[in-house]
């Protein structure tokens, strides 16, 4: 009793009033805008995630990233590179997922070298050094001392060095950087040591017993002289990366002059780490997912108002900055009509009529970590009969895929679900002639799911079997593309199918539904992060009584 | 009479009433938010620009990149590369300027070559295939006939081909595209011409005696055989371009085995046609500017309410979005306090707190051109005594700057009238202890004004005196950073002027103040485009009256 009564408090404190406009045209031409109140779940404020739990955190990831590359090993981490935009204005700058993933830090042009089987300093992170000229212009630049709070790498040297380090490398001699070259230098365990600043540096060294030619010490080096060393990269994929072109120049300048340490590939081991979320990342995930609730249930509000589908993107991109989201990359899929029929529509230039479907394919991307959130909304509040079905199939086979997310299945247990109960509705529908076969894609083209974290399309193994803590979408979808028919083989089959199909075709083309979720497995099946929207068809008709009233 | 009448009922027709809010702590916690009608200047229609308008420019623009590269040149121009913004997504497409200057086409994969000394062909597009498979997920593609509606280029062959091309160039042998990827082949005036689909081509070209051998012709072969032709390609500025990739792989592929083709910098020329803007690009960017106007009132009416700047400029990009402006690489500079002293200050995380100033800089971006303004308010809504002496002080020298710009004159010349009176205010002031030394640049680090077009910073020759058509922005400033006398070297001169202008500099700290406005030289002077964004001290006021009342 008392706990339901708190939920009920909850639902109340979390609704906030939101203004809706309409343009009316006055009777002397001035445009006026009329507003109305109504209720959108409001996002909570942002997960506090204290300094001591991050730089415990972003210790363990680290060390784990350590004891994966091994002790003959050093691992080079690169920021990412600024986007050129146009001339001399680049894209938002958005650092590397795994370079932020053990540091924490948005800087550009910073290093992160870890060297696991050293003996004192295991990570060295190079660092811009900070420039009144350039702080004048761009404003504040990390000092060492932020830096090392931010991140916990405790050894911090001039950026300007980092050309050195490696020549010295190449010639297998321990480096040591010029005195004022260290920003910082302290114990190598955050919590036990004390910030040193570069004018301490010395001090404390000599008092640690550090000294700079030990920095590179022995395991490493003698590995090297036996050609038994490692030189971990970023080097994702096959073929080349447009992401990671820094790592791929490294490796073949490197592997012209190949001196004792191979060149190998980091990525696994992050996919592998980064596959399961902690709870301090399930955090940030959900508040992502909770941004995105929020923009979607306020540019719906201005669905049956004829907007252009950029109008309703912009209100959701509106909500994103508005929560303090970071979303340079990704723009909203906000697709009216005929446009649902198109994966990833970002055109935006059609108009939301009454009778439309609206599909909204959209993610806040918050301290890194992303949401992807789809919903399919009639325009006018009310789902046609055909719109209905088509629905109710699409709702029916993520319901199956949910309820297949759970420990010790697979993402592809996942897909199958939902891709059985598919089949059974397209040929209840008539839209397939044959369950069995490969008919079903002509409607339903993708996958059901991917994984959820740094990245929307997030780094994970296919084939791992399902644990607590990973996260993904599940968002199977049937699209009746105009041309689907027309786009056939010109094979006798599919001029039967064709004609089999065309009565079914005919009543639901034009229809696109896509219905996605983000899911995190618990230990006892999964937790739809994103329930608080509503899914159903009584709960959207009545969401959008509620918000459109 | 008349006139005025009108010119007040334009004014009035111009306001729109806008909502904005403020958040009120329920009784219970629920938030609660409430709306005022305020009046700001809503953006008018986008400009018309009709086809045959539209093709004409665009032919003549190719015909004057023609005349300067000359009979025995090809020119080569990529679309640009999309940019990875992490893992498999991409940031927002944007088309690289010239290509667009040239094509009015936003195509990714397409190449353009111009052959200006070619008796028939003077112009092919290298255009992608469309595939309905890939149209599936990310939509429309150009067909040959839309690129051709778009660009006017008539020989339209599919993209697969472009390595053929080149493959037949570094032999110095005719190209003869396979027939089925011939995708259009039309007159090359496409005024004149009927447009041909791919099934008319083969019987188009024999009715114009037009054969595919013969569209590389003389000129250029025989240039080559004599080694005296030239291959021009973007490859702007110093050192490499982050930008100009694809161009500068070519370029140095191709000097490795150079036959007969010497590589040349296409950019000169555009920097200089593009340095004069047409009467439609003018209206282009009238229609930036407009739209940025109603971005800055937006934003401005939410100042006074202790907003986080991230919040302000969520509403500017909100703005520009609502407006179908393009602007994935700008990110609005929204600065409040100390935070207005440094120039490009894009973190967002300050509030705008009563008694500080809020410094906006901002752009929309339209069809590819851009508006550029800075205003800075006073959050209160007044302006206190040393906010009101900085600003003035920036305002006189924004006039001399404007009253500058006229045909004849210099970029220079405009930059040297502003920096001439704030010399003297800051001497007046006590910032500066000499009128006719560097000493000024301690408040005023950088550039009155820059070229504004399809670049924010757009090209355009420094040296080149002003004429009818130059847009650009005229943008001075004083910036009293906190930490400003601290940065100076500590030489015995600096000690001194140290002591002179500390009680100054106490009484300015922290105040920073920019007013840009978008110029364009007319054959009497010039325009201010951005003249209905209020600028003067009582204007402001009276905005800000209007705006939060």
């Amino acid at each position: 009793m008392r706990k339901s009564f708190f939920l009920a408090v909850l639902v109340i404190v979390s609704l906030t009033v939101l203004p809706t406009s309409r343009h009316v045209e006055g009777a002397r031409g001035v445009v006026v805008e009329e507003r109305a109140a109504r209720a959108v779940h409001a996002t909570p404020p942002a997960p506090a995630w204290d300094d001591a739990a991050r730089l415990a955190e972003l210790a363990a990831r680290r060390a784990k990233v350590g004891e994966y590359v091994g002790a003959k090993s050093l691992l080079l981490m690169f920021s990412a590179e600024p986007r050129v935009y146009t001339g001399d204005v680049d894209y938002e700058y958005r650092q590397e997922n795994n370079f932020f993933y053990l540091t924490h830090l948005n800087q550009k042009g910073a290093t992160l070298v870890l060297l696991p089987g050293a003996a004192r300093t295991r990570e060295i992170l190079f660092l811009p050094r900070r420039s009144p000229r350039a702080e004048v212009w761009t404003g504040h630049m990390y000092s060492a001392e932020e830096a090392y709070r931010l991140s916990g790498v405790g050894e911090i040297w001039d950026a300007a060095e980092f050309e050195s380090f490696v020549r010295a490398l190449r010639a297998r001699r321990l480096f040591r950087p010029k005195d004022a070259s260290i920003l910082m230098s302290v114990s190598s365990s955050p919590q036990a040591g004390a910030v040193a600043t570069n004018d301490q540096t010395q001090g404390a060294n000599a008092r640690a017993g550090l000294t700079p030619q030990a920095l590179l010490d022995d395991p490493l080096l003698s590995a090297m002289a036996q050609d038994d060393a490692s030189l971990f990269l970023l080097l994702p994929g096959e073929g080349e990366s447009r992401e990671f072109r820094q790592e791929q120049e490294f490796a073949s300048q490197w592997a012209k002059s190949d001196r004792g340490l191979t060149i190998r590939n980091a990525f696994p081991v992050f996919t592998r780490l980064r596959q399961v979320k902690s709870p301090a990342e399930l955090a940030l995930i959900q508040h992502a997912v909770d941004i995105t609730t929020e923009a979607v249930e306020r540019a719906v509000s201005l669905a049956p108002e004829s907007r252009y589908e950029y109008e309703v993107g912009a209100e959701v991109a509106h909500t994103f900055l508005l929560r303090g989201a970071e979303n340079a990359g990704s723009f909203p899929i906000v697709a009216a009509g005929a446009n649902t029929t198109t994966l990833h529509y970002t055109r935006g230039e059609g108009q939301a009529r009454t009778g439309d479907l609206l599909l909204l394919d959209v993610g806040a991307e918050y301290g890194h970590f992303c949401a992807d959130i789809s919903r399919t909304f009639p325009v006018s509040g009310h789902f046609s009969p055909e719109q209905a079905t088509i629905y109710t199939a699409v709702l029916a086979a993520q319901d199956a895929g949910i309820k297949a997310a759970r420990p010790g299945a697979t993402i592809g247990e996942v897909h199958n679900a939902a891709t059985e109960s598919l089949r059974d509705s397209l040929l209840r529908l008539g839209l397939i002639t044959e369950r069995n076969t490969a008919q079903y894609f002509l409607w339903f083209m993708h996958g059901t799911s991917h994984w959820l974290g740094m990245n929307v399309h997030d780094v994970g193994l296919y084939e791992r079997k399902l644990e607590p803590g990973m996260v993904l979408t599940v968002e199977p979808g049937i699209y009746v593309r105009a041309d689907a028919l027309d786009n056939l083989p010109k094979t006798p089959e599919n001029a039967k199918l064709v004609a089999a199909v065309r009565p079914a075709f005919e009543k639901y083309k034009n229809i696109g539904v896509r219905i996605e979720d983000d899911v995190v497995i618990t230990s006892d099946g999964n937790r739809v992060m994103s329930a608080a929207l509503p899914r159903t068809i009584p709960e959207v008709e009545s969401l959008m009584a509620r918000l459109t009233r």
